[in-house]
């Protein structure tokens, strides 16, 4: 018996059936013995509806109003699954943001949790009950309707399991795990059993889109033990947590993640003088423009090379922006590129391995892939290369560092 | 410069368009300097749909989830006309029940509004703000959300303006008025400029839907002047309000009213024991048949005939439960006729004005209609009489209480 916090997201609550099929989970966890707490998103579809009314008003409605209206959402999905439950004898409550109450700050249509009154839903526990909590809202401390922007349900219950201490929080999907790399860029891509949540940091922000950047951050930060599950599939999924894989067999890499939304932009010859960099990126940020891999080098003619890369979307803008950098500084040429991916490698493994960069490299350099940019973190060395090479790049990194073989027994946690 | 309460049900706010129409209605008033509050429902279709999703889940859905499911209708448009306000530059903040607060008791689905909390609305107030609250729905004091019941966007409506002490409450619909009788069946119908609570109480009872019998009573009780408006037509409307038309020309009558949902049953031949009305008429009420019109003879064999209208669904049911009550007290007969209609006049100057009745008898005699029942309160006359008679009924009634014509100028408030 423990107490547990499922989220189901919008295409889990997508129609009444699979509503049904939701309350059938919840219902058999409940009858098991577990407390439930389950947190929902909006029905498919709903918040896009939603929003498209708003617009046909207004192109940027007014903030608050906006959280009023969106958050209408995920109340019906709360109304329906406790309605569903109840039908299953199984007693259910709802909540929206502002009765559990999950207090945020004001910043509408992006806020942040800054606290959970848990009293409500402790007492409907203790009276045996589920608990539904509507995902992606919360109230602000003027009573203020907010919501955590969208996706923000991973993060509803992440806060909800860190305020209640649950021993699990379990987000349901439609894959059944997180993977080694995309299974449609490599058959023999794996479901990992656990990953740490630095690793799924890296890997979610790289392109591994399962989870909500956001939610693992939080927690990771209160030490919630977090499973990613198949909606509609029986499986063990895969959890993320503090603790590494500590078999003897502990893999070097976790996963291979990969991107290919960036473009890339130079700027050469640029005369070496002090706060170059910033001369060069700060116009660029100035404008909104999130700038990802970063590499200035020092020439043997004393003048700079910086490399930098951006969202695909924002390269005409970043371009021009550079160009007008590149007269006033007096620069040689700029050069840019639309047409690169970047291939990362992800591990806690690599603290303890050694030479896992120059087996990565020699692995690209064996299917004569150039690499065009490298950038390293503790735990993570990205590489940018020509777009083409993209699926040959992964599938030799994925097999060199042994991930396409099955996990030793003693592992399957 | 005064403070109007305005409702617009749901076909007023059925689409973007209508909103729009209504947030360039409420805008005037606000530059005309006037404080305004605006309750409004659901868009039409939207609490359909809601009871829709409820009803694939389950027939009898919780009916605190129920609210909290249909309570999302009207959120949903207060958020769009605050949104429509902002953008004519008009400042408006939108307000749930549960924010307001409007508190009533538990009873989910019927809730009844014990109390109204004005701070929030009057600080708005206060800064210039229109305030948009949502209509059927409030909180109970455990934070709960309940609804009023359908149609309670009118109750919402004048209770704001009972605790606003607002100057009027005026009721947005798709008609220009209350009418002398449905100008469906009388072409001359005329809008009344004027009519008391009592009268409209009636009225509305006796089927002209115009509004909510309780938001009437309400307003009768807190003497909130009410008045009714087409949406999307110019006109004064009616004003319903405690005053009477104080002229020298005072009709007897206001209006007729006219129902043909009805039907009639007639147990005859009942010993005359006592207690026999509660005999006949206990079991049907226990049967949750609301019982209308009756009436109770003692004939000339000391056996008595009763004869009821209850609702023409309610006939099979109502009839059954009479044939055993008959069989039990060993009555005669037991006759029931679906094809009734019901006409009523209704008008506070009958207090005044003698012969109304036999005005009324003598009318219907002229053009040859037999009255099988009647019955009477202060302000109102009502008659059972065949349906195939009822338009030729009400014309001649309204004609001869000089409803067809024009109201002399002085009346013209």
């Amino acid at each position: 018996m423990s107490l547990i916090v499922q989220k189901f997201g919008g295409t889990s609550v997508g129609t009444i059936e699979r509503i049904e099929s939701v309350a059938d989970k919840v219902a058999e966890f409940r009858r098991q013995g577990h407390d439930m707490v389950v947190a929902v998103s909006a029905m498919s579809g709903e918040t896009n509806r939603l929003i498209g009314l708003a617009h046909e008003i207004e192109e940027q409605p007014t903030p608050r109003e906006l959280d009023v209206l969106v958050s209408t959402g995920e109340q019906v999905t709360i109304a329906l699954l406790s309605m569903a439950l109840n039908k299953r004898g199984v007693p259910a409550r709802s909540y929206t943001g502002s009765q559990v109450k999950i207090v945020t700050d004001s910043a509408h249509n992006k806020a942040r949790i800054k606290q959970i009154d848990d009293v409500n839903i402790r007492q409907d526990l203790d009276q045996g009950r589920v608990v539904v909590v509507a995902g992606f809202q919360g109230t602000d401390e003027d009573g203020n309707i907010t919501t955590l922007g969208r996706g923000g349900s991973d993060t509803t219950a992440v806060a909800l399991a860190a305020a209640l201490k649950a021993d699990e929080c379990q987000i349901y999907t439609d894959v059944d795990g997180v993977y080694t790399t995309d299974p449609r860029v490599v058959d023999s891509a794996r479901r990992l059993d656990r990953i740490t949540f630095e690793e799924m940091l890296e890997m979610a922000s790289l392109g591994s889109k399962v989870l909500q950047i956001r939610a693992v951050e939080f927690a990771g930060k209160y030490n919630v033990p977090l499973r990613v599950l198949h909606s509609f599939q029986d499986g063990p999924g895969t959890l993320i947590s503090l603790e590494e894989n500590t078999s003897m067999e502990t893999p070097a890499i976790s996963g291979i993640a990969f991107n290919r939304d960036e473009a890339k932009l130079s700027i050469l010859g640029v005369p070496d003088i002090p706060g170059v960099a910033y001369k060069v990126l700060g116009p660029i940020s100035e404008s909104n423009i999130e700038v990802d891999v970063i590499v200035q080098n020092v020439g043997e003619d004393k003048t700079n090379d910086i490399t930098f890369t951006v969202h695909r979307n924002d390269l005409p803008r970043a371009e021009a922006i550079l160009r007008a950098t590149a007269e006033e500084l007096g620069a040689r040429e700029v050069v840019t590129d639309a047409k690169i991916a970047k291939v990362s490698i992800v591990g806690v493994g690599m603290r303890s391995h050694a030479g896992i960069a120059s087996k990565m490299f020699k692995a690209l350099a064996d299917v004569a892939i150039n690499i065009e940019l490298i950038t390293t973190s503790e735990i993570k060395i990205s590489v940018v290369i020509d777009e083409k090479f993209l699926e040959l790049g992964v599938r030799a990194l994925h097999s060199v560092f042994d991930l396409d073989k099955p996990v030793p027994e003693e592992d399957q946690s």
